[in-house]
């Protein structure tokens, strides 16, 4: 493959202490050089160097940029080709003006997440690992940047590439007892596919059970408070956003006005929707509330109920349930605090299965009880585990799922009978899926697109 | 000296393809390693090499980062104190994992510009130098790019010593004549002391001259446009918003209400303020459009008042020019490509020396003369010529010019035939005066106030 050299700021726009300017491809330290004005030539210094010099314009002989550049020669580098780093004092005009002359001195500029998909490309790392590396940067807490690490780290791929590997030997050996019959008795063949299938089938199960945790570290959970005017949605929302250290106040980049809400609930990562909605709109007309959590408990994953414990239940509230039926959902029965004209029967015959909370929010009682009721709800098992390797991602999980069913049929076709050749199509299949995991056998339009979300520059 | 180890991260807040937490001082290369894994010890590598490995917990043994560590070893660093900057995926998260890492091994978070302070503390630099890093940090432009890196580099600091130099030099004949009067003639010292003073003052009146155009390049020219509805305030704004690419379209952490428009016109950079009441108040009753505009010219270094070709001067027009008065301004005549009934006579009466560009701004015609005579009122002499110190910070400015007052009364007193020790003084003034502005001879506290207008992690 003839890879041309590219070159982007590899830091966020704006003020900074650092910026960086990142050039990739053979043609690297030779373009660098020729801005370069330091002790030594860029061609002359050892890899994995820091050197210091001038950015310096070759035409007009100004001096640019005070600089530290480090030179990073292939293989041992993140693209696998030679890498400049250009590491400058973070003004906007100087770190453009540097990325200029090295487009003008012979390389392109690079396209948003290209840098990675070199990686890919030059097989340094794999698909899944490197939708591990946006994942990481994407991070909105802790425990979903372990996920990430983890499978930038390659741990989703080994266990890939053992089921797949172990697939490939099955089929090699059907393929031996296919070709030489006298080898191997069709039972023994049959007896061994079914073993493995099995396996790969028990990795795969266990790999989609994370896949709803590792989904809500990942993306975090969509939620909506919904309830009628005045029984507490705002203060349900200011007690979860100022108890919970809001995880994300402001990213660069984001619009202002579609910003949400992120907390973290004991570890779940709580994306609040709509929380303008319920700021604007705690003391609007019931009719209009009603209309507006339809909309909105749509796009959500968890539903938060409230209803007001000193008030009878109302049509409207009925309708609430009615609205949120088949969503993970949890009952807030809040104002404990006053008399009780709520008909708590009714409540919980209406919440059927989903858990019901008991807060008075104005004493900030009850709170806790909730946290750990959304904990329980998405996180059955110990979620402090760490040697767990989380699906998260949703084209990984689908094709999980894809790979799951082939490998069912292939049980399915062994249990019925049907000729070796049958069986051996859906193994085959499986493997192709699982191989689609990790980048290997995926479209080029896939790939593009998967890139095209990283950030420019890396 | 004891200064502890301190850390921040160096990178602008963000999701980036690479953020840096960086590490200055004693500690720094021991605190690294504890969170360190990688092929060797970073206690055990070559100083200004970069390595390759994982962050990792010590406690939990959780990896939170795949990094490239450049370890730089004092002096030959930024601080000249020993210097870790761990480079990372630009995830908010994990970035903030680290530096906390960091800290709770041992680190002391920075304060803003605390690392340029510190090489300053440390003698790599002089504080005009580190004026020159911030300046380069928030250039607007490539001239004020360029004026701030000759600063940084230490092109005003020269010329500054020098003068220093020669005084001290002066000032030290004067005391051995003092000391033994039979080895010097009185007036042999008094033409020497002159002869010094004379130089010394022309060079500082040399800096001062370019300290309008250095101001000007540093902090762009603060600019309004005025003028009674409909004559073509906001076309006039679009006009050279438009022609001229912007320079800042948003920078973080800047208020979207408080944003001015930057326009580099001619290599003028044009802060254009009150550009919202602009776009707001075109269509305003003319008595608070006159009321917004006296608010507004207050602050502004170039009015450009613009008339309607079209239509008689009125008593508002007469106002205006009334109110930018004493101020360097621009007369633009729109419409012109409508039927004269604007007295020109009385125009050029009220605009007295002030240019005057004829525009249709709805053609598009005339611009270029506007731009044209913009770049002449401030820019008289070829402002291409690159080798030029400029002077462009207040500070600098405000003791340059108590510098020239204090070597100019050590004139008068030469000439007014006053006792040598006398003449010392104000010598002696003159190059305190002069220390100041490159840092030798300053307040803590104005260090501590300079340094904290620099951005965190520098």
């Amino acid at each position: 493959m003839e890879m041309d050299t590219i070159a982007a700021i590899s830091t966020p726009m704006g003020e900074g202490a650092i910026a960086i300017v990142r050039i990739s491809g053979d043609e690297a330290v030779n373009i660098a050089d020729l801005i370069y004005q330091g002790k030594k030539s860029l061609k002359e210094v050892e890899t994995h160097t820091i050197n210091y010099g001038y950015i310096v314009d070759p035409e007009t002989n100004d001096k640019i940029e005070e600089v530290m550049v480090s030179v990073l020669l292939a293989p041992k580098t993140f693209t696998k080709e030679n890498i400049i780093e250009i590491n400058c004092h973070g003004g906007i005009i100087s770190v453009n003006r540097i990325l200029q002359l090295i487009i003008s001195h012979g390389a392109r500029l690079a396209e948003p997440g290209e840098f990675t998909k070199r990686a890919f490309l030059n097989g340094r790392i794999d698909l899944s690992q490197a939708e591990g590396v946006i994942d990481l940067i994407r991070a909105k807490t802790d425990r979903a940047m372990n996920v990430a690490m983890s499978q930038l780290e390659g741990k989703l791929s080994k266990r890939i590439q053992k089921s797949r590997q172990d697939l490939l030997e099955t089929v090699a050996h059907v393929e031996v007892n296919i070709d030489y019959p006298e080898y191997d008795a069709e039972e023994m063949t049959l007896a061994l596919l079914k073993e493995k299938a099995h396996d790969v089938k028990a990795d795969i199960e266990n790999l989609l059970q994370t896949a709803q945790q590792g989904k809500i570290l990942r993306d975090g959970l969509s939620t909506v408070i919904i309830g009628r005017p005045n029984v507490g949605k705002s203060s349900l929302l200011n007690n979860l956003v100022h108890d919970n250290k809001a995880i994300v106040t402001e990213i660069a980049g984001t619009t202002r006005d579609v910003i949400e809400e992120y907390v973290n609930v004991r570890g779940v990562p709580l994306r609040l929707l709509d929380t303008a909605g319920i700021r604007e709109t705690d003391d609007v007309v019931e009719k209009i509330g009603v209309e507006r959590s339809r909309k909105v408990v749509g796009d959500a994953e968890l539903v938060l109920l409230v209803l007001n414990y000193n008030e009878e239940l109302t049509e409207s509230d009925e309708e609430l349930f009615h609205i949120s039926k088949g969503k993970e959902r949890i009952i807030i029965i809040n104002k404990t605090d006053l008399e009780r004209k709520i008909n708590m029967e009714r409540v919980k015959q209406l919440a059927n299965e989903a858990p019901i909370v008991s807060t008075s929010l104005i004493k900030d009682e009850g709170v806790d009880e909730l946290e750990e009721a959304i904990k329980v709800l998405f996180f059955q098992g110990d979620i402090e585990t760490t040697d767990l390797t989380y699906v998260s991602n949703t084209r990984h999980i689908t094709l999980l799922q894809e790979a799951l069913r082939s490998v069912s049929e292939a049980l399915e076709a062994i249990d019925a009978g049907l000729p070796i050749d049958m069986i051996q199509i859906d193994i085959t299949k499986t493997w192709e899926l699982l191989g689609e995991v990790i980048g290997e056998s995926v479209h080029e339009s896939l790939i593009d697109q998967l890139f095209s979300q990283f950030c420019l520059g890396k």
